[in-house]
Parts: C-alpha cells; sequence; structure tokens
C-alpha cells in the first residue's frame, strides 16, 4: 500500500507529542515514527532509549518518515518529557489500581483534539515493549487510554498502539482526508434514457437469439434482465461499454447470416 | 502493553476472513496474524505466499497467535480464496480508475458487521507488501477501503492495515439496538465462486465474438467488462439469469455455424 509523495501532497505535522518511556528496539523507535507520520503526528520524544539515540535500526523502520525521526528529542526523565506539556494521557492494556479516568481511543482523541483547538499542547505516553508503563510514570498522565482488544490475546506493541492513537486523533479532525485524496469526485449515474437505451437494445438482442421462451412468460423474463441493470447504478461509460458488448456479439451474427 | 492470556480468558474469534495476495515476508504474515488475534479475527488465507508455507518467520512474528496460524490455508489463485465469501472489500491506499465504492474503515466494518450478522460470509483482501493489489484482484471486490492517511505519507504495510480494519470490526460490536430493531434481512450476494464463472463465461464469449481488438487493450477491456458485473453485489438468482442469458445467445451462433 504505498503512496508516500512528500513533494506534491500537504504533508500534516500536527497534534499531540508521543512520549516512549525506556524504548529497547531501534526498529520500534522507528516503526512508531512510521505510524505517527501516517496519521499526521510529528513530535516524538524519548525518554532513556535503551540503545541510544541516533539509531540507525530506527531510520530503516520508519520507512521514510525522516521528518519525525530528525524532530526526535531524548529526555533523561519523563518529567523533562513532558514538562512543557497541559495535559497527557498513558496507554496500558493491564488495569491499574490507580485512580484515574480510563478511557477508549475514540474519546480520548476527541478530547486531545478539542484540547488542541483550544490551544494546549498534549501528549501521549507508552511503555517499555515488554512491560509497558510502570505505576510512577502513569501516575504523571491526566488519564488513561485503553484499547478494545480480544481479552485473551491483548498484546499490542508500541507501534500498534501509536497506529491507533495516532489513527483516532486524525479521524477526529472535522475534515476527513479520505475525501481529499479520493476527491475525484463520485461520477454520476447515466441518465435514464441510456439505461433505457441499454435494456432496449439487450432486449432486442434477446428476442432474436430466441431467449424469451415460452411466449407466455416474456413478460417476467424480461423484467427479470431489465432488473439486473436497472439497480446497478451504472455509469454512462459502463452503458457505453455493456452496448458495446451486445453490438459485438450481435455483428457475430451478422457475420455468420451474411455467410451463409 | 502485554496481557496475553489464553488459559482463562474468552478467546473471541469471529469475523472477516483476511485474504493477502502473493504476500513477500514471513514476519509480514505473522505480524497480521498478531493483529487480527488482537482484534478477534481467525481466518486467514493466503494467495501464493513467496516463500511458500508454513513459515517459521510468520510463526514467530505472530507472538503467539498460534490458533491464526494453524489455521492459516494456501491457495493458488484469488477466486480459489474467495470462492465462499459472499461479500470482500479490497484495502488500498491509491485512487483507482475503476468505478467501484469506496468506504473509509468506519464505515466499512459497520457494514461487514451488518452482513456477518445476518449469515454472510465476508473479508477483507490486502495487496503485495510493495505495491498492493492489482487491477485484476481490485475488480474482484464488491468495494473498497481506504484509511484516513496523511496524504504525503500514506504507506501502510499490510500488518497496520490489518490492524486497523480489525480493530474497526472490534469496535463495530455495540450496534445500536434501534438498528437491529429495523433490520429488514437482505438477500446475501452470491457466493464468489459462482461470480467467476459468470464472468469467465461472458469473457469466453466475447473472446469468441472477437470483442477484445486490438489485442493489447484485451486486459483492460477485459477488466472493465469484469468490472461492470461485481460492483453490483448480484444474487445467485440474477447470476443463473444472466447465464442463460449468455448461454442462449451462444447457441444461437451454434445454431448459425450448424445451418452453415
Amino acid at each position: 500500500m504505498s503512496g508516500t509523495d512528500l513533494k506534491n501532497k500537504e504533508l500534516i505535522k500536527d497534534g499531540p507529542v508521543i512520549i516512549l518511556c525506556e524504548p529497547q528496539l531501534g526498529q520500534n523507535i522507528g516503526m512508531v515514527a512510521r505510524a505517527m507520520a501516517n496519521f499526521g503526528l510529528f513530535e516524538l520524544r524519548l525518554v532513556n532509549p535503551r540503545d541510544g539515540w541516533p539509531n540507525e535500526h530506527a531510520v530503516k523502520a520508519a520507512s521514510g518518515a525522516d521528518h519525525v525521526i530528525e524532530n526526535t528529542t531524548v529526555h533523561d526523565s519523563l518529567s523533562d518529557a513532558i514538562g512543557d506539556l497541559h495535559f497527557v494521557i498513558a496507554t496500558t492494556a493491564r488495569p491499574r489500581d490507580i485512580i484515574k479516568t480510563v478511557r477508549g481511543p475514540v474519546e480520548a482523541a476527541t478530547d486531545l483534539r478539542r484540547r488542541h483547538n483550544e490551544g494546549q499542547r498534549t501528549g501521549i505516553m507508552l511503555g517499555r515493549e515488554r512491560w509497558g508503563l510502570n505505576n510512577d510514570e502513569i501516575v504523571m498522565a491526566d488519564e488513561i487510554v485503553t484499547f478494545p482488544v480480544n481479552p485473551a490475546f491483548a498484546s499490542l506493541n508500541i507501534a500498534q498502539a501509536t497506529l491507533l492513537i495516532s489513527y483516532e486523533w486524525m479521524k477526529s479532525a472535522d475534515i476527513n482526508p479520505i475525501e481529499k485524496v479520493f476527491a475525484r469526485e463520485e461520477e454520476k449515474p447515466a441518465e435514464k434514457h441510456l439505461l433505457v437505451g441499454l435494456v432496449d437494445h439487450l432486449e432486442a438482442s434477446l428476442d432474436d437469439a430466441g431467449y424469451f421462451h415460452p411466449p407466455e412468460r416474456r413478460s417476467t423474463m424480461a423484467q427479470t434482465v431489465r432488473n439486473i441493470f436497472t439497480h446497478m447504478k451504472l455509469k454512462e461509460q459502463e452503458i457505453q461499454t455493456l452496448r458495446g458488448v451486445i453490438a459485438s456479439i450481435e455483428r457475430r451474427w451478422q457475420r455468420r447470416r451474411d455467410e451463409k
């Protein structure tokens, strides 16, 4: 599913900061960067990455999300990483003995968007690959976001969790980018006289082929055939194609007739 | 974010089939299986996986989604892989010159859930890592689903795309009770093998009629004709009617031949 085009299309750079607490593998950091870029986030902060920074595995796994990688900052404490933010949520799959509002991703993203629109700087915290965030870190968050996973198979890696929350962030915008990308105005269904021309043509052709048999069933059979084509919402170009198909078959008959 | 627990919690196994067309890396297949398991999907079908099957890299990357890996089947054609399904959507990031309904993931998942609840077997097709689905494959789908990605950074890998659509599938379980009450059961679309039979029949017939001219345009012309019939959501009875229509015309040729 490729489609990266940094030259001709608007590069969205906006939204909450992603904060990774003690990430272990550079590859995972890169995949987080890629997921962020897919949905318009661009500001990544690392708290004590195990293998240091910069990291070539991260660059490779980012698959071209260079603007995220180059912009990434490293911090020696979570307090430092979130110091300039107004509102931070923590992602976790497990229930915790911490009294904190827990939201689903849609609700969390909608709230982040509202705060963002009001000028608040927001962030989303994710933990280590192996055991997530510890309680000291979660305590620093305003709220918890969790995902509606299969209870018996709940493990999401940090890139997957980033992808889902970034996706919900993108969806929470008023303007749906799908509409932009696929903005080829949906072609209108053809005017009805073209459709009538098609089904008349087909019916005449079937008459010639002796399709309507026995005669007393002609009306029902013709209705059935017509109805197939009338519920298709055919476009003008498709009607032309179908008329070409019928005409092609008819010329075949014609040739055979002439050959006789 | 761990939490896998296959013993004590209900393992959800339900929902649309995931179909991967010519996947290249075992690791990606494994990550697709994991994403499926996270959100309760379990039936994976591979069309001509490049490195064969089973694949140890897939097992490793599946991170414990063994029930998906063990259940995976391999097929030598897309037609075979979707033959028993009633409704199939294709994922793609790029606009195509194919006339087909394009939906966002929420809308697509809601529709899949409705069909699933009515007893239809549904599927989601994904393409190769490098260039996605080709047009011949997309033509076989009923509809297209695409994701609201950053227009300038639109590349989603197959595991990410699977994660997002599986996540929306899981979310779609909360069905508005009003919709249940008003749900008039719609007749199922025909199983795909019947549709394949129809378009193959028509194409053979058009070949005989010399429709595909000039030869270098054959592939595009055949796609156009096939696509008209694949986006119609034809019912089984309608396919029978259309085959009758074609057969009638063919008998006509046959008679003329015999008369010579």
